[in-house]
């Protein structure tokens, strides 16, 4: 763009010493000590007009999205997020700004969201061309022992972080990425199997019964279900609870614990939710009033 | 995109087993085992129009190149790369194919790219929009000493790797990353400085004397001039010299050493070009026929 070089002068500047930083942004690469435990890496791509309108949020929630879902994938797999790296492709003429403060305002709000979870940018890449808004964020992170889908066992329970559904009202936009909740939890429990909601509860759920080879059955009842699941239901026509095991982009973390664990989580100081168990064999199952339907991700939820 | 959670099973399919990762694709994030030394991290977004047209490349070399550029950001520290990340914005309708085959496309010149430098594709995000094509690359590598581009000392010798110029008469689209030739000539010398040859090489060499904090002159005889710089002269009417100087994206690597190294570089089994010294004080300078005329980067480069 016209006065890319001021942009990443401008970035170097915002860029605070931070340990296990050896160089930051400015050369052809970042170095960086390497973290203790397993590497972890996550890749993100947001795009104007599927992941957010320009029109409607402003470039700072932009930007806080952009890294957010990416530090909600770390979470995922209960790491520690120390290193992000962040482009752009910058339309010529973004409405109502400057490209240059389009720039800035997208910045800002990654490096607002990185802040919070001490991570540090390292580097980027910023570009302008003719097409609209893409923001890029890759963000590595670090675990002892990673959680992935893949550890459930028939028998474990099920927990959701959080209320779900109708994050599209603004709340996928302001994401707050678990991660804290996360490591809190993984010193309390054994994690069997994590996932972040993102595609929607039964979907993200669903990829964990499939890398778990397993299913899973979920009370109706005891979905925590967002007051914004209830005013979007009022817009759609469809429940509160087809919107909040449909609606994605929550950014709740879904796991599995042993039996064992899950009574130790009635007391935890990280309030998590209960919502059904993992069974032997495909299949994942709504439970109502002791009768157990088929629950299709994506599929039209009725009341019950 | 339609059918995207096919294509990711496809990437899956497509990724070998490679020792220091593990776990690949397909979770929430790639689990990589820490290399030894430093952790390097670069990242380059390509845009349609900018860096490639659809109508011109084929997606199999916006793929390599997408890599490629990458991995000249690892050379120029005379890294070694190890694993990839990329992110694709999708056309909906891609000129004379399917979404899904662009996508594909693109993936096999990544991966082509990639296996030539044993670089593992270890996870993306594939996105559908109604915009351009974007392709985003995170690539890592390590380096126990990693070569900046600020240690440049008066009285280093320059030297350049390659011939220079009229990348765009197709070169651009099908870069040799210099990988290989950075970490011979790591055992060879010590190596003060280095950048790889992306805006290009009077700009890039520029980027060193600022981070160094020094001056240096070019002579002019000395600069291995690329027969596309001479095709391209023939178009622009610009000498060959100056398409040599200041073309982008040759992704030959720029360095310094001293002048004993230098000696040692002359009978080296890498092929380099020593093209001129570092001096003291700020300034590029030309020299042809013993005369100095200050070289300013994308300036005009007229017969000497």
């Amino acid at each position: 763009m016209p006065g890319e070089f001021d942009f990443i002068r401008a970035l170097r500047g915002r860029t605070p010493a931070t340990p296990g930083v050896l160089i930051g942004p400015g050369d052809d690469c970042a170095v960086l000590l390497p973290p203790p435990g397993k590497l972890l890496v996550t890749t993100d791509l947001l795009t104007e007009g599927v992941d957010f309108l320009l029109a409607e949020a402003s470039p700072e929630a932009v930007g806080r999205k952009a890294m957010g879902v990416n530090l909600s994938d770390i979470a995922a797999m209960a790491g520690t997020p120390f290193a992000a790296v962040v482009s752009f492709a910058l339309p010529r003429d973004p409405p109502g700004m400057t490209t240059r403060e389009l720039a800035d305002r997208l910045d800002a709000g990654l490096r607002e969201m990185a802040g919070r979870f001490g991570v540090a940018i390292v580097g980027g890449d910023t570009n302008t061309w003719d097409g609209g808004l893409v923001v890029s964020v890759t963000v590595l992170g670090h675990a002892d022992r990673p959680v992935t889908r893949g550890g459930a066992k028939p028998g474990d329970i099920i927990f959701v972080t959080g209320a779900l559904g109708g994050s599209l009202l603004g709340r996928h936009l302001d994401p707050t990425p678990r991660v804290r909740e996360a490591l809190a939890l993984r010193e309390f429990v054994d994690l069997h199997a994590m996932i972040d909601v993102s595609d929607g509860f039964a979907a993200d759920l669903s990829h964990v019964l499939a890398e778990s080879g397993c299913g899973a059955e979920i009370d109706a009842d005891a979905v925590p279900v967002h007051p914004d699941a209830v005013a979007r239901s009022r817009l759609t026509g469809r429940t509160p609870l087809d919107h909040a095991l449909n609606d994605g982009e929550d950014f709740e973390l879904i796991f599995t614990v042993s039996a064992t664990d899950a009574a130790k989580l009635e007391g935890a100081t990280v309030p998590v939710t209960r919502v059904g168990r993992v069974v032997a064999g495909p299949g994942l199952w709504l439970v109502a009033a002791g009768v157990r339907t088929a629950l299709t991700p994506g599929g039209w939820v009725h009341d019950v």
